[in-house]
């Protein structure tokens, strides 16, 4: 529970670990006395900034569905602990997207206030920071992300007005003990988008499809030795996948594979024309492209595959396992040829980590807290 | 184990299911009683053939691993219990292939003696009744299928010589109590095969590719009511996906990615070109398209999947569980765009059921029974 007291014993297997892999910080003993006595006095205990940032990297080296862990140590860790308002936060994480992605894109994380035992907290509704609104249109047609429907309509009862296009940046819901929640428009520079083209198809560009550069996960708690940071958003780069064989694939998101077999002018009579896997495979080649050519970073889940292999081997070297999921390791597509594939994984919960919480899953999912409201 | 008694409770808890589920059998307790004292007497018994018949039924409901699942009331079995020379085995083994083989395809199961407690038993060593060799040549440079070569190896071992060519059929190795280990080649009419080609590219024949038209898997034990089949061999018809992104594609397998994509002219230099992608969506439109060509059954993997979740629904209804390993279920390609991607399932170990032995992998692998002799 994020409101409970630290564990006196997960604060020490953390600092024990954390110091042993950084023998720059000295000798662990003389912290954790200070530590005990802290968390006997105030139930709780403050990282310091060395702790933080080496728990949330072990957090990332932990997180077992992250093919992309291979570069666990380069992440960036932003101490935001003393951000207390709504406007503080919002500005931050505008200076989070800004950061993460200038130039080729950096693995970022900033880490705001701990949960205070007994506490509300800050947090942010949305599931990341930068997401594309849903709308259904009077004919029932879905317009944008069909994933963010229901999330923009709440938006919208708390005044929130979308421009009804299929690429609006929904806002930020940042919600604060004091404040309430209180919502917040990006501005252009946080969002580096990506307009996506096809190699040869030049109707490709006619879709009007475009993504945006920084995958950022911003309901996540992270716990580090016993210590919950509710908010705490995250970004990597994307992997191709994600976005077009995912995002712009799925059903009951953007959908695109049949309009994209019809330009292609393929047969979609018959499944075994594999139609379906034809439009993926161009989608797929369009978004890393695209990608390449605006110079944003991206990988494709064959180079991405072949890395997650090489930090299971340099794990291994460090004599440390790695935790890891198969069905999400293995990429949404050609699965069987990526070398993931065909191996076995560790399943462990290991700690520090990232937690989505049933409450953050909701209020991501409906953009409300209250299970009767719809 | 397979050699050990019966287990009366195993078999009390299969004969009520059974009996259950096939109302015509009439009231299950007069039978219990005869089982019991079969299994007092002997320390085993022997099933009906109606038990017989529904209990491999059974075992294909309960594959956790099978997605086509859906019409496992269908198959058909055939009862060789009384088959007991290497001479009898194999001509059944060849009536089964041309039983299944005949017209569209049919799913067939022939059960063979069940294996008596501390009793040697007869099993057929290959993995499957229909497999192609594998061989290394002088260069290193493999011919055939790369997952057969050791398997090929011991059968030239035995006196077995083979083509030397892609596709040449491996014998079978029917071992028996009396007899030991002896090959058998397969006649033609056993052996059904489609060759491969494309509907647009006219250069795919060249690649002289082709399969065998029935998938007929011949080493795993089919355990019914506390009662081992250690030969008892399948087959339903292809999923495409196990030709076009396995056998066809996999490294170590016949591995033909890069020659396809270099007749295909992609730019194989950087894997975002997504050349693996794009030649493995063609093999597998070859693979399905000159199946339906040659009148063979053969399923794609989204036609298969939808049926799978068919296949749940009306296990549903009828109030049973479905026991499915996601990761196994999932096709090798394409997955995230298949409707069974996007949900959990129950993992559980249900009864009657199929099981590779450890001994049965390593004879599959190795052409031998002795870790030592290699
Ligand atoms: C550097 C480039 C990165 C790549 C290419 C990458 C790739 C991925 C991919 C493909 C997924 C699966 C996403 C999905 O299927 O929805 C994933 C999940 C995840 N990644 Fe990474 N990642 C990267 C960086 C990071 C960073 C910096 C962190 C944290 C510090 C992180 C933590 C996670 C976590 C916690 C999940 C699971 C999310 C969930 O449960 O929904 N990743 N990553
Ligand atoms: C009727 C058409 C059938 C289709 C399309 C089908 C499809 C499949 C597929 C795609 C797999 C995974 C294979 C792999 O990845 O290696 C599989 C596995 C399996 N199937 Fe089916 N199947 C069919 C019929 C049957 C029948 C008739 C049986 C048994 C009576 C059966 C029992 C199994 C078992 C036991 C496995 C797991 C094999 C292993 O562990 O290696 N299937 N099936």
């Amino acid at each position: 529970d994020r409101t409970a007291p630290a564990d006196p014993a997960e604060a020490e297997d953390f600092l024990r670990r954390c110091y042993l892999e950084n023998p720059r910080l000295g000798p662990v003993e003389p912290r954790l006395a200070i530590v005990r006595a802290q968390i006997a006095a105030t139930g709780t205990y403050v990282h310091t900034t060395e702790e933080l940032t080496h728990g949330a990297r072990m957090a990332w080296r932990n997180a077992s569905r992250c093919i992309g862990r291979l570069y666990w140590r380069s992440l960036v860790v932003l101490d935001r602990r003393r951000a207390r308002t709504a406007d503080e936060i919002f500005s931050l994480l505008v200076h989070h997207l800004q950061a993460a992605g200038a130039g080729p894109l950096r693995p970022v994380l900033s880490v705001f206030a701990a949960a205070q035992p007994g506490q509300p907290f800050a947090r942010v509704w949305n599931e990341q920071l930068i997401r594309y609104a849903g709308y259904r249109d009077e004919g029932g047609r879905r317009v944008g992300d069909g994933g963010q429907v229901e999330f923009t309509a709440a938006m919208n009862g708390f005044g929130w007005q979308g421009k009804g296009d299929h690429f609006d940046v929904l806002p930020l819901a940042i919600e604060t003990p004091h404040e309430g929640v209180r919502l917040y428009e990006l501005p252009e520079r946080a969002v580096r988008e990506v307009p996506l083209a096809h190699p040869e198809y030049d109707w490709f560009t006619e879709l009007g499809l475009r993504w945006h550069a920084v995958p950022a996960i911003s309901n996540m708690r992270l716990t580090i030795g016993g210590v919950h940071y509710p908010l705490a958003p995250f970004n990597g780069w994307y992997m191709g996948t994600e976005i077009g064989a995912r995002n712009l694939a799925d059903t009951d998101r953007y959908d695109m594979l049949p309009t994209v077999a019809r330009r292609m002018g393929l047969d979609t009579t018959r499944e075994s024309t594999l139609w379906r896997d034809r439009a993926l495979v161009e989608i797929n080649r369009a978004v890393l492209w695209s990608f390449e050519r605006a110079d944003v970073r991206m990988s494709d889940h064959h180079t991405e595959s072949q890395r997650f292999l090489a930090h299971i081997r340099s794990e291994e070297k460090a004599g440390r396992p790695v935790p890891a999921d198969w069905s999400w390791i293995v990429p949404p597509m050609s699965g069987g040829i990526t070398p993931v594939f065909h191996r076995y994984y560790d399943e462990m919960d290991l700690r520090p980590a990232f937690y989505l919480d049933d409450e953050a899953a909701r209020l991501a999912r409906e953009g409300s807290r209250c299970p009767y409201r719809k």
